[in-house]
């Protein structure tokens, strides 16, 4: 299970990023620091201009959920969701902006970016949901390492690095296992030389997903 | 954890249907039997206007996976997914139309509205997300039948009503469980008098869902 990577949509990325800088410098960005709670405001939309937020919820015993993880230019809020005591907390410091509904179906140019943004989330909605159809948790732990490298990894000499620092625990949350699990597949996966860990305690997937498409 | 009913959309899911009905009306409706398979086209969109179709894959080892379903003003198609193997199904004879994603682009209306659907779909994908994060299949399953029967579900006077007909095996495929644990489970909830299945083998689900908000 691959996931395939998004087709030819970093040019149209950066034509959102840009977008969003343009119109809305009049407003206040906010600046939050890494470990934030993000207040999610009804009717409106957070977007991610810079760093990394972590969304989960809580189950009704005490679980932690991860639910997805949203990057640059790519939403999430109120209007998005239907989980009860859902969260957002940032994982690096970040930079949001929040869009009233009304505000995005003002502006055509806004509301187009804006579906394609949430079609970005809603394939790693359901690309999350595949990984947990799996069997094997070592598939799980490898598939969703394997859509945060191409969703989120940075080239490097040696695959592509993941700068986000997610714990065991997180992904444990959002492959439905436990820690220690993770922790004993993690070590596999060092083993047999398909990630590494670099000196700043990054994951390097060295094994580049084979791309099929 | 409970479906949190989706705000207010259905008068705009109304007027979603009649945009693409006044826009779309030369071009011919796609009509399905029950069963079909719905051809996926790059860069295009599906947009269900009666119906239901299933949407799924088939994992490395083979087991099926059924990814959410797409119910009227809900899209899907290959620039909303990247899972490998996918597959859409119609669950019940269909009128679909197809859009690419430039006509899209081209329309403001249309693109704002389907920011919205694809919206829905979103929150779809990660609330399934969240049941399968949860321990007992019981609750899984009562999770599932609740947002389906919010998100599908007729009013009739024992509560609401599923039209759709799902297979044991489809939920169990939803859910990361085993048929017979999803029969076994339906018995629970039957006995319980949470749900109850009508003459015409429709699941109505008797007690309504306690509206969180």
């Amino acid at each position: 299970m691959v996931a395939i990577p998004s087709r030819g949509l970093s040019q149209k990325h950066e034509g959102f990023r840009e977008l969003l800088e343009n119109n809305y410098q009049k407003r206040n960005l906010v600046h939050l620091t890494s470990g934030s709670v993000v207040p999610l405001l009804k009717n409106s939309v957070w977007l991610v201009l810079r760093g990394m937020v972590k969304l989960g919820a809580v189950s009704v015993h005490g679980d932690e959920l991860l639910l997805g993880l949203a990057g640059p230019n790519e939403p999430f809020g109120e209007p998005f969701s239907s989980v009860e005591a859902y969260e957002a907390v940032t994982l690096t410091d970040c930079d949001l902006i929040c869009l009233t509904m009304a505000e995005i179906e003002q502006s055509p140019q806004l509301a187009i970016a804006m579906m394609e943004a949430v079609g970005t989330r809603y394939r790693q909605a359901e690309y999350m949901l595949s990984l947990l159809g799996l069997r094997r948790v070592e598939e799980r732990v490898r598939g969703f390492l394997e859509l945060l490298a191409q969703d989120y990894g940075q080239s490097c000499n040696e695959g592509l690095r993941l700068n986000l620092r997610l714990t065991h625990q997180d992904m444990a949350s959002a492959l439905s296992t436990t820690r220690v699990t993770v922790t004993r597949v993690i070590g596999l996966l060092r083993d047999e030389g398909w990630l590494k860990i670099d000196p700043q305690r990054h994951l390097v997937i060295s094994h580049l997903p084979r791309r099929s498409h």
